[in-house]
Order: structure tokens, then C-alpha cells, then sequence
């Protein structure tokens, strides 16, 4: 293992700092960061925008010039061997005689995981990986969890009071959080490839699950994409008139036997014990739909069954300063019987936003 | 009013936390501390330690010698003007030559507020107030309280799961917050003056409700009082082999009719609809008992009558990284119906104590 330098930890950071800013648009690509430097000095940088556009290492090729040769690159990701929608990152620094190149991780795909870095040592190219890798890997929850299993990353993203309640017994609910809390699940949408929602929560609130306002300082964000809208419907309750059904972007009914819906891409689903099944699923998203990041915005019902099933691997809570009471709904939906059947969580995060608090936990302890 | 110079701020912080020190000890005076200021250097200090000991201006006199002639007197609370336990500050002031006193507060007791500022002043020396005074005053929110108000700062800490659960529906719990969140309640109850808990918590639990170890290097703290212990029960259902009797310090049994308790002093107390009246008990701790902070350590039912009847100051919450789901038990027994009757609160401070979270909320903003 190298040891790196306080100098190769700092371009590579400048290059985490570069990926981040394709975090809203980079999709079903990874989001990548190349910084190249030559004698000390920054000679090229780069990070990748959008699917169909060129790679980060091409953008920092293409300003560095003839400033390449001898330079060394620090990339988020393996650069790529294959030709895909442009030609092979590993092939342009070899040919630009970039000497050395530093990664932060490999490519998380298995099935070509290190050809990259290979074909670079093969030409000769000084060849390193694992510099800040836990920060790179940050960058791609989700489109590393597709390329090792199989299925998006999985966020669930609930809204409760100080006593852990969401609504009145009577259904009586009402904005509980602030403005800073709801522009911050503008960001969680924005980062997400799809949204996922029960017919339950769109028969009670009728929400639109759209991006409208993205402002995030660190990418500049004033691109966006709309994440697919998912209603998990197996009865097929859905009403024409339903606002999720008139937004930009594509909404996808989950249902059972043929029917069709104007407004909607009817999908027809898996069943378990008269519910869409959730593995299937989520399979179903990576599989056919490429989707990396998804984001569970629903009730207590099946918020409580993707926690039940043990499919959640991160959960956002947002707590408004208020108590609502011991007759109030609950947050989850899970009868659990003993102190041993508790789920325990893993804190990654508190945050302050206005009177509201943020956590994220993580349901594993792996660093994904 | 006057507009201070950074350097009266400067050293005003600096007896702020010198009265921090008397944190779990002075009880039921006032934390206070004093500064002593000649030609920009400080020439004394001090703090009160303990009721019946000198005040802080004292032990600041004392240190200064000949050089508190012609020095300013920064303290956190007016000098007294009363020949209590000790002989009136403000007279020890003039004595000693000191010609420019500034308090961060009057005293709170609206009887006497002003009168040993106006002692100063009619000796000729110049006086000013309320530097620094939302700090000076979260030194002693009981002290404060009790005087304004003839009731103790009210403070109530819960341990909760992440959904706002203390138990299984069973009963069956265990310490869900961890070594950190434990040790913070140890502080909790070594700057109260008593503990309230109810017959339920204690024959569910069997608590001590003890000061065990107090670690804070805020204050150093080595010595503590042991807080009263208060147990509410009405009923008269207190086992004599509960643990509470057992301890150090005292307890007191408030309940009704003529009963006696070993271990505990018996206090027959005014009921409304079979319990213990709350408004009676705060009034009877801060007149008989000179409570100034209280700690209600107890379950949902009690805490929630404290919450209904807008008892509490401050709630301190202790958030566990755990689900125990939908059928454990509620953080409150608090029937609300509908979202007009929800408590909102504000939100002081939140603090990250391993992987447990610290929220304090006030219910009024009042800055007490």
C-alpha cells in the first residue's frame, strides 16, 4: 500500500469537491472528479455533467493540452476501459503521457474492477488507488450499491414531531417543519433517481413529488433532473385526477393486471400478500431503470414495511419542535414485540435547520 | 443605558465563569461571580461556593487587598445590600475603596432589586447594569425563577427511541441511551435542588435517583449535594424496601392522611382528582424546601400532567439511535385531538453525546 503525500491528498480532495458539483445531473452516471497537476501546479480539471457527455478526465485533458504530458491525475473513480458513449479515459491519459495516475477508488462494477488501472500499468503509467476512498465512495451511494448488488441505495426520509408523531389520530396533519427543513428535501429529490410513494399517501395528501426549487451553494445547482415518481398501487386505487399524474417528468404506476392510466407508465408489478413486492422492486429500478439513489417518501405503513424488511439503508429524520400528543399517529408502522427485535440505527449526522433538526442514520455500518 | 467597551465584556465573561464554578454546589443562593479591575489588570476574584460561606465580591475583596482602592467591580448579580449570613456586599465595596461597580443583573427578587446598586451609588460610586445579562441570568433560571415567580425552574428530561418510545408495550426496557447520555444526567441532577418522580417509576424501576459520579471539567466539580428526592403518591402505595429510601440525602413522601415511611420524611399533600396537585408541590418546594431548579425524572403519565398543565420549563430529551416501533411505549401520556392543541416549543440547543442526541427546548422563550 502507498503511503500519499499531504500534497496527493489535497488535489484529491479539490477533486471530490469537483464531483460533488455534478450531484444533481450526473445520472445513471457516477459523479467524477479529475484534477490534473503538473510540478505542483493545477494544469487541468474536469468533472462529469451529464450521461452522453464527456468524462471528467476528458474536460481536464482537454484544458491541461500539451501541459498533460508528464502530469499526474487525480481521479474520484478508475477511470474507464471500455468503450462506452465516448472512448476510454484510461486510452486518452496514456496518450496524452500523463505518468501517474492517482484514484480514490476502483471502479465498484466487479466484473471490471481494475482493468482500468491495469491497462494504464501496462502502458507504463505509475498506477495508485485508495487515496480518500471513503470520501469518493460518499459521492455514489447509490450507483456503487447498484454496481455491487443489484438495487438502488435506498433513503427514507420521514417528517415528525419531538414525540415521534406525523399527524392527528383524525388524519388532521399540517406542515410541521419549516422552510429550511422543505427546501432540504428539495435537495434529497434532486439527488434522487426516483421517488418511491404509496397509493395511501397519494389518495391522503395528493402530493406532486417534483424538484421546484434547488438551491444547494456547493454545486451551483441550477440544473436539475425530475427523479421518476414510483406510486406503489396493487389494488389499483389511483384516481385519474390524482396531482402526481400532471408533473413534468415520468411517473410509474405500480399495479396488478392490465390497466392503464393517463399520465402514467403503468408497470405491472410483483405481489406478495396483496402488496407490491419491495425487493422486486427495487431490483426492478436498478435493473430496468438504472436508478442509484431512490427515495422513500410515504406513511407510516409503508415507511414501516421497507424498515421491516430491512431494505432501508439510510433514514432522514426531519423533528419539528412540537409534541403531538399520545393519541397522534405513529411514524412507523411496526409492531415490534421485545427489546431484542429493536432496529438499532448508526447517527451520521445531526444538523440545526431553522427550529427543525436533521438526522441521518444509517442502517448498516457499512461505509457505502 | 451605557454602551460598554469590549474589555467590560471581557472581563464580565470571565466572572460569568467564575459563578459557573459554583454550579452544584451554591444552592439555594445564586452561582455568582466577581471580578476585581485596576488599570486594565485583575487584581481579585472570586465566587460564591456554598450558602453560608462568603459571597464572591468577598473572596475578590479579600484577594485584591489595597488594590481594590479605585478598581472597577464586574459582578454577575447586584451586590446585596442586606445583612444576611455574611454582612452586605455592596457596604464591603465602599469600604474597600472600589469606585465603578457594573452588574450583569439586578437582583431578581423584585422586593429588593436596585437597593444595593442604589447603596453604591449614594456612596458616590458609579454604577451601571445589565452587561451580559441573558448569560448572567441562564447562570440561575431556578434562582430567578423562584424569586419572580415563587415556583422553581421546572426541568424535564426523558430518554426516548428514535420514534419516541420509552419501553415495549410489555414493560420490558433497558437502558437504550448509552455512557455518555447517562453521565449528562448526572449533571442534570447535581445542579437540581430536588427530583420529582412518580409511585409508578418507582415500582416499575426501583431508582435511586442519586448523584453517583459528577464529572465536569467546566466546574471541576469534586464536591455535590445530593438533591431532595421527591416521590408523588397519592395512594400511599410506596413499598418500604424501594431503593430511593436507602440513600443518601433525603426523600420526601408526598402523599395523604397520616402515614410514616423509615427513610423518608412524610409530607401530606393537597390532591385534585386523586393526585397529587402540581401547582401545590412547586409552590411548596420553592417556599418551604427553596427549590430553585427541579428535575422530573418519571414516566409518560406524570410527565405528560406536567406538560399538560404548562408546568415545564425546559424539556431535555435524550434521543437513542433505536426503533422499538409502533406498540412500545409512548414518550408521554398526552391526548391531544386536534393540531390547535399541539405544544410547540423552542429549540435551545442540541448536542451529539456519542450516538445519542441532546435536544433542550424551552416552552415559553421567555429568557428566564
Amino acid at each position: 500500500m502507498s503511503i500519499w503525500s499531504k500534497e496527493d491528498s489535497t488535489f484529491m480532495a479539490q477533486a471530490i469537491r469537483l464531483a460533488e458539483k455534478g450531484l444533481y445531473t450526473t445520472d445513471p452516471n457516477p459523479r467524477v472528479g479529475c484534477v490534473l497537476v503538473k510540478d505542483g501546479f493545477v494544469v487541468g480539471k474536469g468533472f462529469h455533467v451529464r450521461a452522453g457527455e464527456p468524462h471528467a478526465e476528458v474536460y481536464a485533458l482537454n484544458e491541461a493540452g500539451e501541459k498533460a504530458k508528464g502530469a499526474t491525475a487525480y481521479v474520484t473513480l478508475e477511470p474507464c476501459s471500455h468503450l462506452g458513449r465516448t472512448p476510454p479515459c484510461a486510452e486518452g491519459l496514456i496518450n496524452a503521457g500523463v505518468t501517474r495516475v492517482v484514484a480514490a477508488m476502483q471502479d465498484p462494477n466487479p466484473l471490471v474492477a481494475g482493468r482500468g488501472l491495469q491497462m494504464l500499468a501496462d502502458a507504463g503509467v505509475e498506477v495508485e488507488s485508495g487515496l480518500l476512498e471513503a470520501q469518493a465512495r460518499a459521492l455514489n451511494p447509490g450507483f456503487i450499491k447498484r454496481m455491487e448488488c443489484g438495487r438502488p441505495f435506498v433513503r427514507l426520509k420521514m417528517a415528525m414531531s419531538l414525540d415521534g408523531r406525523t399527524a392527528m389520530q383524525s388524519g388532521e396533519s399540517q406542515w410541521i417543519t419549516g422552510a429550511s427543513a422543505r427546501q432540504d428535501v428539495q435537495r434529497l429529490r434532486g439527488r434522487s433517481s426516483a421517488i418511491i410513494t404509496g397509493i395511501g399517501s397519494v389518495q391522503l395528501d395528493d402530493p406532486a413529488l417534483t424538484v421546484r426549487t434547488l438551491i444547494d451553494e456547493q454545486t451551483e445547482a441550477s440544473h436539475y433532473r425530475q427523479p421518476i415518481r414510483c406510486v406503489l398501487d396493487a389494488t389499483g386505487k389511483m384516481s385519474a385526477t390524482a396531482n402526481i399524474l400532471k408533473q413534468p417528468g415520468r411517473t410509474l404506476w405500480f399495479t396488478q393486471g392490465e390497466r392503464s392510466m393517463p399520465g402514467a407508465e403503468v408497470i405491472s408489478a410483483e405481489v406478495l400478500d396483496g402488496k407490491i413486492d419491495l425487493s422486486w422492486l427495487l431490483t426492478f429500478l436498478a435493473e430496468t431503470e438504472q436508478c442509484n439513489e431512490v427515495l422513500v417518501e410515504t406513511g407510516a405503513q409503508l415507511a414501516g414495511s421497507f424498515i421491516e424488511q430491512n431494505l432501508v439503508d439510510e433514514l432522514i429524520i426531519y423533528m419539528a419542535p412540537t409534541l403531538l400528543g399520545s393519541s397522534a399517529r405513529p411514524l412507523l408502522n411496526l409492531p415490534l414485540h421485545n427489546m431484542q427485535q429493536q432496529k438499532r440505527l448508526h447517527l451520521l449526522d445531526v444538523r440545526q435547520l431553522g427550529e427543525d433538526c436533521r438526522f441521518t442514520y444509517r442502517f448498516s455500518t457499512e461505509a457505502a
